[in-house]
């Protein structure tokens, strides 16, 4: 398809009936194909399988029996595994549940009841505001808008948020209570946050005294392409007396099985002592089997490498085919514009101004759901309306082909009627 | 030993010289035994060891990939034990996570933040009371108090609460937002609420339009010489129109495994419906492999309940180890009273006024750990110092033989040096 701009009316319009004809042929497939999440397909689940296979052994190296109450942060050797992954020492480190989307919101409901290190906790306060990165992820605005945060979109650059914003925004206003965001393999767009931008977010000043930083660090080992390494940021804001700013999320949903997975959450000495001391009140203990079951699965982090490199292996091919057929459909049109991640699992299409909604709204009516057009940015509402996930890890790949050739006439159609000014 | 006040001076002398004597000899045995939680023993974790062997099918009755995200409520089939366990219709059962603890505290937080069915969020409010019957669990008081709830104290009389107190307290005045109890086999008391009780907390009047019963079920199945059974309580709420009163809590962390169970929440339509709206902002879904492995190691209600039968079975020694010591020790000398419950895993002992601290210090330095003899009343406060809790779950049955042996000599030796007037 050629440019929209080198088109008379009736090329247009000629146009619109071929796309039509060729969008209503996918229609007619009545295809049932679910893209709206980042679930793993099932051979990916497949290579945990071992998993299931239960334990023989049931106690800790430190001979705790693990099927008895006890152990608050987890056990020393599931601490140890996530440590050596992540490159933060053992004792930064609380294990949670399932969950690490749960211990953001743990975190997030304790500032609002109890305030943090001696500050005044965020309820009582007139109004708290949250930097978000834009695109971004949707549970995240969710969770926000739910504690009445009030968030301040902030653009994500390819090589982070634009920290200028962010710095400003942090400096001038005490309201400014924090960031949340994705540093590696962003949710949705793949962003690799650059060294400079974590030593920015290590550095700044910040109006408020208790300023967090939610690094929701889902796609930490998720490589796919290329291996990115973070900077380490725990480091950087030791150095820059900031360490109690940053409390960072990582889990294996996307490792193992999502939802029986192990969530973890790793922050300053200070931090970790006020979260333990409150979560004593909240539970006994988290599900320590599971925990057990993770290392003698694994054994090391040398071994959750390889075994990351085999979901590499699986999810590769599909991410190949998203990038192909755009490529393909539209590499010369500018119809869109696209992310190219090196890892994680989504990839964030650009289409033109005003189209994305319809874009999500045609492939739904052809089979194929989508995340909404507007979930990734706060309160869904993206003013531009050109922004669309994609998720390309469930389906198998020959139903991410269809899926992908439905989704491309969709944004031809809609691109069409846009220039039409049908929309 | 005679009683304390048919002595002389001398008496009571040469008694305390004799009980400091044995006292001083158990010392010597540099015991060490934790009596401080109920924690099931080692042969009752073995029981269901079977569900360390794993799975080897992964599909749901509905056929989900139960490794893979989604069910934010919890698998159909777990429901379903829980709803014939409990006399609950699946559909007022939400799933959680590994704690009903963790439960309760989310509710809690949920109160606090967001109100419950269009009512001021509870963090809002100036004052929120909390009624706690007394004796009772230290970890509801240690919760009450860290969210600030005022918690007053209310008698637990042999068949529940002293209702004309709750009925007046809770009629009188809009700030006591509720009450926190455990309705079968209380902790530490053993207590079984009666027909009568379980229909006045039904029925009552409340000021509050946003009244909540937090019933802690945790040992709804826990059966030991006699099988009580509950009064339906959600039943009577809904004669008496007052449904969205109750929140009802289960686990089966002393069913299988503590810390690896599977938790529950219980409530009305619309409770049930305003949590799930808020938990999907809060979590994926729990863990449903643990789920399923529950299932597919129990199958149905009943087995669970042949196998409460052999947990019993365990228990049943050592309840009748402590009530024969406490028998032959104290049947005649009036030093201490105690509870004979049906089930559970407490007993509590009501020792002379203003020994309770000094037993479980003496009990200590003699190296069996109990809990702190304030921790069964909220802010720690026993007025009369009188209450101790005995727990006789885990220790081996030599163990908590002697156990029970070093407290008895506690006992004595503190009731003679508070006869003394040397407390």
């Amino acid at each position: 398809m050629p440019e929209l701009k080198s088109m008379s009316k009736d090329e247009l319009l000629a146009n619109y009936d071929k796309y039509l004809k060729e969008y209503n042929n996918y229609k007619e497939m009545k295809l049932n194909l679910d893209m709206s999440r980042g679930k793993p397909g099932s051979k990916q689940l497949d290579l945990s399988n071992g998993l299931l296979e239960g334990i023989d052994d049931y106690h800790s190296i430190n001979n705790i029996d693990v099927r008895n109450y006890g152990v608050l942060d987890g056990l020393p050797e599931t601490k140890k595994i996530f440590s050596d992954l992540l490159n933060v020492p053992e004792k930064n480190i609380i294990i949670g549940g399932n969950s690490a989307l749960n211990l953001i919101y743990d975190t997030f409901a304790r500032l609002l009841l109890f305030g943090t290190l001696g500050n005044t906790p965020w309820s009582k306060l007139q109004k708290v505001k949250i930097l978000c990165t834009v695109p971004g992820y949707d549970r995240h605005f969710a969770m926000c808008e739910e504690f009445g945060l009030e968030m301040i979109p902030v653009p994500l650059n390819e090589d982070g948020p634009d920290m200028d914003m962010v710095e400003k925004l942090s400096l001038e206003d005490d309201a400014v209570k924090g960031i949340i965001c994705v540093p590696l393999y962003s949710n949705p767009t793949g962003t690799v946050y650059s060294d400079e931008v974590i030593e920015r977010l290590a550095k700044m000043k910040t109006a408020a005294p208790d300023y967090r930083i939610f690094l929701d660090n889902a796609y930490a080992i998720h490589h796919i392409y290329k291996k990115n390494k973070l900077a380490n940021i725990f480091e950087l804001a030791e150095k820059y007396k900031n360490e109690d700013r940053i409390y960072m999320y990582f889990s294996t949903s996307k490792v193992t099985f999502p939802g029986s997975g192990i969530a973890m959450i790793a922050a300053s000495q200070k931090n970790i002592e006020e979260i333990k001391k409150r979560m004593s009140i909240q539970t006994i203990g988290h599900n320590k089997i599971n925990q057990l079951s993770f290392v003698k699965f694994f054994k090391n982090a040398d071994n959750i490498m390889s075994h990351m490199e085999k979901q590499a292996a699986i999810l590769k091919p599909k991410f190949d085919i998203v990038i192909e057929t755009l490529e393909k459909e539209f590499g010369e049109n500018k119809l869109c514009t696209w992310t190219k991640p090196d890892g994680g699992y989504f990839i964030t299409l650009y289409t033109l101004d005003g189209c994305a909604k319809e874009v999500v709204k045609l492939a739904k009516e052809a089979g194929v759901i989508m995340t909404g057009a507007g979930s990734t940015y706060p309160y869904n509402n993206n003013p531009k309306d050109n922004c669309v996930r994609i998720a390309p890890s469930y389906p198998y790949m020959e139903e991410l082909k269809t899926a992908m050739e439905v989704i491309s006439s969709c944004i031809k159609l809609a691109s069409i009627k846009k220039e039409l000014k049908m929309l």
